[in-house]
């Protein structure tokens, strides 16, 4: 039986962090490509989570109207320019930053994901509600084998989470109530976002994705997760 | 290798008819409701036959611009009111008409089908390009098992087939340029606006879409199609 007070018929997925391993991933998919090309030695991992630091202002441009709807990989793209500046990364051709920029497509799982998302797919409509753009989340999903049922979040939302029509909007175009759906996430404040329009939340601890020494999101924030588990297996087990 | 000029990274599909049965499927969808529902006698092939018939008429409000973005799930169901009235089908609840009107939610494809796009997909995204709503699209799959990679067409586009936008906004979405994309259609006239945007086109012959006696589209139009093939079986081999 479900632990949810409402019967839930799809589930929504952040993805970065989440379902997908950024750090390591981009780190390691940049180390192996800067090997081939000879590049200077840099530490990868740091370049990682500078890339990363950089998301959340990019978005903020587009959340606060500043900015006209711009997608994701655009928003990666400019910060890498950023970055290959700031690190002073020199003879890198166009097709050498499109390569690095679509490491973000390449995005490896963590070990539980495809195995809960596989069973998960008997019960319920799964799918992403990511502020990855559509061709980011089906590359993705084709390099790494999600079996999602459609693509939803920021791109087919026409905004970025947390603002609420990433939430609603995604319900809407399933035809679902929020109370019919589940917001899976790593990151309590993308919880609590939804909570506030109506859906419900289940946290997954992701401990490592910042690295270790990780301060934030270690356990669920009871204030707006209906449901803790350890993994997707787990959620799965608990929803099936 | 394959027969297209240049390299195709996607295939889209038209569904109502390409994809899905859907003159039988709700006919016999709607005559199994009746007879649990002791509804009057009803040639519900007709119906189905009559139903068709207003959804062009009721895009048309849309592509013209004298109607704001309308999902198909909702031009259905104005359609499915105007039938029963005419029908002079009284004590249907509203749980009755919607249950009716999601009768194309429940439609069965050909034989051919998931044996093809399971195979194409290996290669290929897969994704219907169809006038039929996210909601649609997806419960649809649920219900018969499509493999698509993400849900594409009017409602991500907030276009109509045969509009242009409808098909560059589904190309655009997976970061693909029209030239790799192959629009895949049992009608000429879907694959005629297709190829007209550049993207590649391959004809199915659906010969019994409208039943026995049908006198459109039989054969590929040389004009507008790359590539002919028997069924989805044979599109898969051809582009393998």
């Amino acid at each position: 039986m479900s632990p949810l007070r409402e019967p839930v018929k799809a589930c929504l997925f952040d993805v970065f962090g989440t379902v997908v391993d950024w750090r390591s991933s981009v780190s390691r998919d940049l180390a192996a490509f800067a090997k081939e090309k000879n590049l200077p030695p840099i530490d990868w991992l740091e370049f990682a989570m500078e890339w990363r630091k950089l998301y959340q202002p990019s978005m903020e441009e587009v959340r606060s109207g500043r900015r006209a709807w711009t997608i994701l990989d655009v928003l990666h793209r400019e910060s890498l320019d950023q970055l290959v500046a700031r690190y002073g990364l020199k003879a890198l051709s166009e097709a050498d930053l499109d390569y690095m920029n679509r490491a973000w497509h390449r995005l490896v799982p963590w070990p539980d994901v495809v195995q809960g998302l596989t069973r998960l797919k008997e019960k319920y409509i799964i799918a992403p509600c990511s502020n990855g753009n559509i061709a980011l989340m089906v590359n993705l999903a084709k390099h790494s084998g999600l079996p999602w049922d459609v693509i939803l979040g920021a791109e087919t939302s026409g905004a970025y989470k947390p603002r609420p029509q990433a939430y609603l909007k995604s319900c809407e175009h399933l035809g679902l109530k929020p109370s019919q759906v589940l917001m899976v996430a790593a990151h309590n404040p993308d919880l609590k976002a939804a909570k506030a329009q109506g859906l419900h939340t289940a946290f997954v601890p992701r401990p490592n994705e910042y690295g270790p020494g990780q301060t934030t999101d270690l356990a669920a924030d009871p204030a707006c997760v209906d449901l803790a588990v350890r993994d997707f297996i787990e959620l799965s087990e608990r929803l099936s």
